[in-house]
Formats: C-alpha cells, sequence, structure tokens
C-alpha cells in the first residue's frame, strides 16, 4: 500500500536555482493529492514524474509563495481536456482571494473547481479509507496545517491459534478477521478475538506549511509517521524566525520530539541557505532522535507501514 | 553596445520539462526589459543570471502562459527591497485582468507599478537611445508585438578625407562628426557632410507573441535585426495553428523573408515537438534565405551593430 511524499518544491519565500516555491505531493496507493502549489508546481510535476491526476489541493495559507502555481497548473488541466472535478481547500476567510487568483486571466475550465474553506480541526477530505484533517499553525496569517490519517487497519490474523481451535482454513479464516463470530461443526464458537490481533494504527503524514513552534502541531503530529515542518531558518536566525512567522530547525526538532514522530521532514528553506542548508539538519538532529531529512526538490520519502 | 536577447521560456501554452512558458528578457547596455512573463520566469533569471534590474515588462496578451509568472516576480521584487517603480504594458482593454492578477493574494509592495494599456502603432516606452513601439499582431484576442527601435546612429566619421581638407586632428573632428561646421586657420569652410558619412540606422529586435502570419508583422519586422516569431506548429499542423490563432515555422519563415530580417529567432514551440522540434528550423529555413534559431530556453543572442 503505496503512501509517498515527493517535494515538489523546497524553498522560503523567494525560489533558487535548486529550490522552487512550496508543493508537496502526496500519492496514496494511485490517488494523488497536491498540498500547496507555488509557482512553477506544474513544471515540478513534470520534472518529477509524478503524473497530474491530483483529485484535490490543499492550501497552508495563501501567501504567493504556496499558491502562484494554481492558475498555471489549472490551464494546464483544461489543455488537457479534464473533466474531473477538483477540490481546492484553503483556510477561513481565503475563498475569494483564491477564486480571484484562479480566475485572472483566465479562460473558461472544462471541468468544475470546488474551494471550500476549512478550519482547523475539520475534515476537510474522506479519502478512501483516510482522511485529511485540519490544525491550527502559527504564521501571522490565516493558516492551517493538514493531516494525512489513515483508518485503522484490522489486527493480525494468528493462524496458528485458529488452526489449534480447530477453525478449518478457509472461509472461517476471513470471517473471523472481518469480525464474525464462528461456530464450527463440533459446536465450539470462535470469537474473533480470540484469533485477531488488535487493530493496527493506520498511517500519519503531516504538513504544517509555514508555521513558528506551536503545541497544536504536536498534537497533530503525535506518533506521525512523517512531520513535513517549516524548517525556515538555522537557530542563529530564530529572531527572524519570530518576527516572520516561521520555525527554525531546531524548534521543528524539538516538536517532532515531543511527538513522538518517527521521521521529520525539514522544508521552507532561506535562499540565504542556498550554498550548504546542512546546518539545518544538523540542528534539528540535536533535539530529535528520531530520522531527519532535509527535503530538496525531487526527493521521494516513502512512508512504510508501522510494524 | 550590447544588445541582446535570453530566452527565458519558450513552451507553447503548455511547459515541458525542458520548456518554460514565454519570456524573453532584453539586455541593452545594461538596461534590462522583459516580454512576456509565463510562470517561473523569475527562477529562470535566476537559472540564467540576468539579474533582476528590470525597469519595464511588455505583455503581447493576457494568455496564462505569458503572465502567470508576474505575481511571484513581483513579490520577489518586494522581498529584494526594489522601490524603482515597474512599468508594465498590456494590450488595450486588459488593465484592469493584469491588476487582478498581480493583486490576488499578494501583499503591498513598497515599489509603485503602472499599469499601462498600448494599442498598435504606439511608442510604448522610450529609452535612453531607443523605443519600443507596438505593432498589431492576430491572435484572436486583445494582442500587440513590440518593436525595440534604436535611434540613428551617426554616420562614419571619414578621417582621411578630413586630413585631406587640411582639418588638423583634435577637437574639430569631433565637432564635424557632430554635425558642426569648422572653419580652418586658412579660412576654408568644411562642412560636415564633407567628412561624415550617411547616418547609419540602430538595430531593431521585434517580439510577436504569438501570432498568425500577418502583414502588421512584416511592416514592424522591416529590415530587423532580430524577428522572433510564434512558430508554434509544423506545416503538417497548418490547420490547428489557423484554429488557434498561431503560426507554422515555414509561416514566420514567410514573414521573414518578406520583411528582409537578418535572424529570425522560432519560439512558443508546441509540446508535441519535445522529442525533436528540429522540423520547425527546417522548414523555417525552406522559405526564409536569412539565419534561422530554433530558441531554446537559456539561449542568448547578441545582435550586433549592423556595417
Amino acid at each position: 500500500m503505496t503512501l509517498r511524499a515527493t517535494f515538489l518544491g523546497t524553498s522560503g519565500a523567494v525560489p533558487t536555482t535548486e529550490r522552487n516555491p512550496s508543493a508537496v505531493f502526496v500519492n496514496r496507493e494511485g490517488e494523488s493529492l497536491l498540498f500547496d502549489c507555488g509557482e512553477g508546481t506544474q513544471r515540478q510535476m513534470m520534472r518529477y514524474g509524478t503524473g497530474f491526476g491530483v483529485s484535490a489541493v490543499f492550501l497552508t495559507h495563501i501567501h504567493g509563495d504556496h499558491v502562484f502555481g494554481l492558475p498555471g497548473l489549472l490551464q494546464t488541466w483544461g489543455f488537457q481536456d479534464r473533466t474531473d472535478p477538483l477540490a481546492v481547500y484553503t483556510p477561513r476567510g481565503t475563498r475569494s482571494d483564491v477564486t480571484t487568483l484562479i480566475t485572472a486571466c483566465g479562460g473558461d475550465l472544462p471541468y468544475p473547481v470546488h474551494v471550500t474553506e476549512v478550519a482547523a480541526g475539520e475534515t476537510a477530505y474522506e479519502g478512501a479509507d483516510y482522511d485529511v484533517v485540519t490544525f491550527a499553525t502559527d504564521h501571522r496569517t490565516r493558516s492551517v496545517g493538514y493531516a494525512l490519517i489513515e483508518d485503522q487497519r484490522k489486527g493480525r490474523f494468528r493462524r496458528e491459534r485458529a488452526e489449534e481451535l480447530g477453525v478449518p482454513p478457509g472461509p472461517a479464516f476471513g470471517r473471523l478477521h472481518e469480525g464474525e463470530t464462528v461456530e464450527l461443526d463440533d459446536g465450539t464458537v470462535v470469537e474473533p478475538d480470540q484469533v485477531v490481533g488488535p487493530a493496527r494504527r493506520g498511517r500519519r503524514v503531516v504538513y504544517t506549511g509555514d508555521t513558528g513552534p506551536t503545541d497544536s502541531v504536536v498534537d497533530a503530529a503525535a506518533q506521525a509517521d512523517l512531520l513535513v515542518h517549516d524548517a525556515t531558518f538555522a537557530e542563529s536566525e530564530v529572531d527572524r524566525a519570530r518576527e516572520t512567522g516561521h520555525a527554525t530547525a531546531r524548534e521543528a526538532g524539538e516538536i517532532a520530539q515531543q511527538a513522538g514522530v518517527r521521521r521529520l521532514a525539514l522544508t521552507h528553506v532561506s535562499p540565504r541557505y542556498a550554498g550548504d542548508a546542512s546546518v539545518l539538519a544538523a540542528e534539528a538532529r540535536e533535539a530529535f532522535d528520531g530520522d531527519v531529512v532535509l527535503a530538496r526538490d525531487g526527493l521521494e520519502v516513502e512512508v512504510p507501514l508501522p510494524d
């Protein structure tokens, strides 16, 4: 069951030759979601071969470096004769700005676009067996983060235990795994919890967009398999981070540590680290015991099933 | 006296991994002008090292692939603390659309932006010793092309002839070259036209933006040093070119031939030629005796002084 994040843009507010403005493409078993859409995102999708079958776009906030790729991408979908509706989620109070942006200089699109405002704590989107829920971030503007949360998976089926209890291999195994009680030929009744382990949690991928360090991210990212966090600055620029509503890489590491995250990806890298951004990963590692990845454009991060 | 065009985007309406949407950067002796501004132009400026000191942007029409790079570029100029005013020229009837685009989701800019509508046949912009004038194009929407036309240069100073006439080397040479009459010590009067050749034409660079073949381009491009012409399609797609208001490469060649152009650059290449666009150059060469260049992103074309 594929779950993969592809970083299409990892720059701070201004791009560099190496980093495009913000966008993260998430592919879950062939279903594709786009989180933020900085200028040039459509070409990054081509460059990194993500495909164009996106069902929903999730905007963390409407600063230009997170949204200016939308009108071009929507236009290209039009040239591709897209007919599937597109869902766009954006923080409360920003719908009209988004609508203005995507209709400015734009012709009629051959598919419907539904722009929906979301507030923190809502289920924005229901996928096949996952939800995308919103959480509060702190960027001094209308903003939310998004968490992709898979449904619980069934517990493991303990085949040996079932055989010990006399359950014949075959359909009865499946019925028990699905939660049904089974009566054997000798009248013995076998309950599912005798042969099925506890339900296992699904995966959780959390994307903050731009934010300073805040407890709401700790809550949203609890036990996340992947936390993609604002890490615009090194610790030497912590004052600048406070002024601009961003986090340092160390702060991102502290959030990840508190949340018990498995893997932390640092993104929204300031152009001042264009030559060498390794200080960001190093500082995050000082605060976080888990795996730290410094995102770069084109990086694919696979999120394996836990246990 | 540098005059150089740098192709920042050479794709048709949809970009490819090799070609960004339309933009041409022109540097004339340190002064920089931008013609069209497709999505991603700011990053192309970084990639190809054009610098960011643009004084004016000239839009041929407001289809997305020619303008969606504007809001991001304007925002980046803001982050760079630009204070110089920016002039944007756009076809008559499109000012409000341009204004909507550049203010959608955009914050306040720390420099003034003046958006001016232009019609065919106007002088849009007066440079130090050149003008940018508009001409009609045929793209089934409000559109214009732009011609950068240098002022005439002084004629050549014929030093040997001046010496034959007894003019002493020194300031008198300069005064004659500037057009003044000089009286020698022996009373001889020397007129400028005795020692200065005819005024020489300045250079002319012509950019059509999107257009089908049309006589107004032949007129505007007469004797141009460089004609940058729509060449979206090969001749096999001529019907499609007519439907969409574009030119074939052969038609671009025919226009260049009629106009007596020195060099023709083909741009706005349809993605269908992403693998190999050489057919476009070949077909243009069948119709045009001059130099044909198939534009690619990052290509710099120097325009030498004539004679």
